[in-house]
């Protein structure tokens, strides 16, 4: 399933499954069937594998008994954020040309890591898609992108054997981890990293048992539409069970925490001469199987 | 008001005001004056001012209005972790003596930082006033401590002048900010500092009102009744209002967010020769008007 939040002209955010060029309104289809259901994506996320098996049984019945006005034109709606993460752990330097480029371009080792190097990116970081990305000319003349596949946690995991990791995806959606490479102080990146907007995430969530192999999707990302990054998530340095085994050898994930797992080359800074956001820009982080991310970029000085 | 999650003998967390050696159950004492409190402190803090004047206007009212079973004994209750903060902003090198032992001892710069050097916790590093600081001897062979002047911010920051800055301030509490000296990944301290267990918060939140001067406050760390540190929060180099002002800059300070303001010298890897944490030990941290946050560490293999 696609998963998704949306709106109509009210405003109010709503818990949607993507079927194709159409939404279907979860709560709408569940009222009609006199189901219960979370009534947002992180309460289905949390509500486990039982929740998400009454969506596919919602979403399986004949399309006649759908109610009237519970499935909208894809167009017609607005996608949103999908959730507020709990927390947003990002992991630097994980595919190898990336961390060649980023140690000509910024301060980072010449070495491939022998572990994950670990971030993090607060929840008031995250973003919709469509929504702007701040370009604050005050803070930074350095603002970069890089597409991620975004790993959605959906059972607790603390101290978990790589071999038992997949148990706990939930599935799988974009993360453009922007960065205000010039806002880094004594190394860390919690600031450059951290800021709000600086954690575009969506369109949708994919269930994991959509997506055959998450080590096999194409990702690119285009500025104006131009190639920017054009890469393969078969290309990751620690794959994603080893990210899972290693974060919660020390840090329970819980339900709705996302992963970033890294980018591939092509970002600005690592351009000859470096290349960064300018307000008006429009970035798109494509991931195959999932969608497209896009986002504006907005002078908010 | 000294606020403060606690429990009984059934578990259930209760939202309590701490008078002197007694705890006063603020929703029993809201039931008995038929008003209407939020149940918990980060319920209490998002309500904003007109429940705190709810509860202070409750703990004024005669004692011998107060229903029977609505206070207990401080020796009676079990305080607990009073909330789980959405997220916890930590400072680096923010007191010049630390940030002198830090670089003889770790890989941080020798200058002091011209801008607040900022990283972060996750909520699923908070632990409560008691309870096990976890050594995982597998993962790290220096566990640190760095006693801390916890700030809670009270309403929503963003971009906000240091000259405004004190009334995002919702009161103060002690974090103790448990590193794995270690476990640094090319120099980023996310995983070093956010496993869990590894912020240690309480023991009371206590008003902003209460503490006349919060750059006059004595705070110290002890292990096993050695004192190690021992400083005064006039020493920070970035003040509260800077620090707020400078974090909001770029990043939304909410309700319920807890910055910890750094740690003065005399952490365990500054020694010579060094000295780290290990099981059975007990660290101590006290804060001048706060109060003391005791925990145990504890063989977490």
């Amino acid at each position: 399933m696609r998963l998704v939040t949306f709106t109509l002209d009210d405003a109010t955010p709503r818990l949607g499954a993507q079927l194709g060029e159409r939404v279907a309104d979860l709560a709408a289809l569940a009222g009609a069937a006199g189901s219960d259901l979370p009534t947002d994506l992180l309460g289905l996320i949390r509500a486990g594998e039982g929740a998400v098996d009454a969506v596919r049984d919602l979403l399986g019945r004949a399309e006649s008994g759908r109610p009237s006005g519970a499935v909208h034109a894809l167009a017609e709606v607005s996608l949103r954020t999908p959730f507020r993460p709990g927390k947003i752990i990002g992991v630097g330097l994980n595919y190898v040309e990336h961390v060649a480029e980023s140690h000509r371009s910024l301060d980072t080792d010449r070495e491939v890591p022998d572990r994950p190097v670990l971030f993090s990116k607060p929840a008031t970081a995250v973003t919709g898609p469509g929504q702007p990305i701040l370009h604050n000319a005050d803070l930074t003349k350095q603002l970069d992108w890089e597409c991620e596949l975004a790993v959605v946690i959906g059972r607790p995991a603390f101290r978990v054997r790589e071999e038992d990791a997949w148990q706990h995806v939930f599935g799988y959606s974009i993360v453009n981890d922007v960065s205000a490479r010039d806002q880094r102080r004594s190394g860390q990146w919690f600031f450059s990293k951290g800021q709000d907007s600086y954690a575009p995430f969506g369109p949708a969530v994919v269930t994991a048992d959509e997506i055959a192999d998450p080590h096999d999707l194409d990702l690119s990302l285009a500025v104006n539409g131009e190639t920017k990054q054009d890469s393969n998530t078969r290309y990751m340095l620690f794959r994603i069970p080893r990210l899972i085994a290693d974060i919660s050898s020390g840090v329970t994930l819980e339900p709705g925490d996302v992963i970033a797992t890294g980018s591939p080359s092509g970002v600005g800074a690592g351009m000859v001469p470096p290349q960064f956001l300018q307000p008006g820009d429009l970035v798109e982080a494509t991931i195959q199987h999932i969608g497209t991310l896009a986002n504006p970029v907005v002078d908010a000085r």
